[in-house]
């Protein structure tokens, strides 16, 4: 992991003596814990990172996730593992920090509690913040982390072929989120990368709701967007199918959406300011019926978390870069009736974009 | 949600004129959040509570979940939802900070990144940090929170009557893994609490494991660690099993675990330090063949969150609470060979203890 460490210290406007990572309680830990260190498994609780401009790095662990850190580490001599008891952690920070003057840390994903416990541990260091050149760093993916992501959005592809075969009237959106997050687990995914929505009907309407014991029933659309981690990396994938009498509207609509996905898409070039690729999207949406119907940022990076980086909304000046993971994923929302969304997860190449979810983006009316 | 936010303020060591808690992007969202809003879907990345001491709420959140927060709020008075684009998140907080001039703050789940945009959105501001009394009025449940934590438990009971029929020779950690969370989910479960552990043979002598592709075998003891959110509350059950030949150690292994667990819950009631309850397993655990070998807490407090307010080591003098709600999970980790856990989550009652999770606790050897 020494590349990724030096790429980071690279990236960095300010020089510092170390970078320390440091994870609270679940849900309160630092991805970049799991860039910086690359441990296919383990929780990693109350575990620190120190990382150093020679790309050596320190990693301060429990004897619960002592013997993982060491297999994931071996054969790697730039990584020392320490195991420490949690309440020997502090004290063993301060003797590997000693010397130190400055420091890096990752303020967006440091717990504020942490940081009262490292200015006391060590008064007098210079903090400062490496959030924007860890988000820059981790926003481009190396070869092995685009692998992972693409095997991510194959479990989720398999899955979105498989959804229509699942749907039967009178489930509940609860069950239908079972068997999803069932199939992307049968097919390799270590979990969902995010709580699975689907939205039968009117549900559909709101963009983040979540399955409740709502029954399907003809004449509903669905929205179904759920995501895999594969070896820590996420996939984030949406589709959009009918249910029974096919409805005109909703069909439009859908078209409306394909329509602005395709922009949206053929607007993504290493160069481009994020916000051009959501305004190719919205523009779209905007010349049709359903003006203001897209109701949030067509699109996000993705990686060792969902939200990994950015988001793009109309505002967004940071360009997109190669190598970049993100979603694609514009939609229509009416209240009252449903919505449609269309979800994918692209890697930026040099000239453009490659997929790496594959299924079927038409909408597919299945029979009641 | 009133109550809550007045037991909170009550419980505050220095007086504060508002309380702010502050999500930012998944995974770092603050489960006070969700404590003192009680909503039961959504996931309100950048939201921000403001409390009061007279129990009044206002709430800022996107238009993605504004919905979601105005149905769990209608018939509050005492909440306000402002529905707010997220780059007018800040702005709209600070008109509801106007004249505040103590504020109290969850300092453990807080990002330090927030913390430096609170700091300058609203200078000369006195930031106490409350994350202490928010921790323990969050552990004593009340009657609703305990409801849910035993529809979790009660999840993760059926399930673990279930998995001696799951268990297949040669069916992979993964595999019996997705099983237990498939399962799960038709139980009712909105997702699994925390990354199911199944742990195969000398795997289960790590208690953090993850599952793999190892492929159980006849002779193999088994760990499965798993758990369910019900309306966001989690469940944190183990039970260890034997596939095909018994093994006299193991089996001698799992019933000192046993004498061990009910030697802990026996130390359970109000006003006794946490750490009589992880001596008490200890003690048992070191008075036989496998002393040292219990490497880990004997139990946690467990709420919104898996591991939420304390874990009992031998060191935590912080005394049991009638209506806290824990695991009780000693184990004994043999390296090269496996290991017994049994874990299960019980209710502090004013004389004891009642059983939220019911599954049979006996070493359950199935036929390979």
């Amino acid at each position: 992991m020494k590349e990724r460490v030096r790429k980071l210290f690279e990236r960095l406007e300010t020089p510092v003596d170390a970078l320390v990572v440091a994870n609270s309680v679940e849900p309160h830990l630092d991805q970049s814990f799991f860039y910086l260190f690359d441990v296919p498994s383990g929780l990693f609780e109350g575990s620190v990172l120190v990382a150093r401009p020679d790309g050596r790095i320190d990693l301060l662990t429990s004897p619960l996730e002592a013997q993982t850190a060491e297999e994931a580490a071996k054969g790697d001599t730039s990584i020392t593992v320490h195991r420490v008891e949690r309440d020997g952690t502090e004290a063993q920070l301060g003797k590997i920090l000693d010397g130190a003057t400055t420091v890096g840390l990752n303020f967006a994903e440091l717990t504020h509690g942490w940081f009262t416990h490292l200015e006391k541990l060590r008064p007098g260091t210079t903090w400062v913040d490496v959030s924007a050149p860890i988000r820059k760093v981790r926003a481009v993916k190396d070869r092995e982390e685009v692998e992972r992501l693409r095997r991510a959005a194959e479990i989720g592809s398999k899955v979105g072929v498989e959804i229509p075969t699942l749907l039967r009237r009178g489930m509940t959106e609860l069950e239908l989120a079972a068997e999803i997050e069932y199939r992307m687990n049968r097919h390799g995914a270590s979990g969902r990368s995010f709580a699975t929505i689907v939205a039968f009907g009117p549900h559909g309407a709101e963009p983040h709701y979540s399955p409740g014991e709502a029954r399907l029933a003809a004449g509903d659309s669905i929205v179904c967007d759920y995501g895999a981690f594969f070896r820590r990396y996420a996939s984030d994938i949406t589709r959009s199918f009918h249910f029974g009498r096919p409805d005109p509207e909703m069909h439009r609509v859908h078209d409306i959406v394909e329509r602005a996905q395709q922009a949206a898409l053929a607007a993504v070039r290493p160069g481009v300011p994020g916000k051009e690729v959501h305004l190719a999207a919205q523009r779209v949406i905007d010349d049709s019926p359903y003006k203001g119907r897209l109701i949030h940022g067509v699109g996000h990076t993705i990686g060792l978390a969902v939200h990994d980086g950015w988001g793009y909304n109309a505002k967004v000046d940071e360009p997109i870069e190669e190598g970049m993971v993100l979603t694609v994923e514009p939609g229509i929302y009416l209240p009252g009736k449903g919505g449609v969304r269309i979800e994918d997860d692209i890697v930026v190449t040099r000239s453009g974009y490659e997929m790496l979810s594959t299924a079927p983006r038409g909408y597919l009316e299945v029979a009641a």
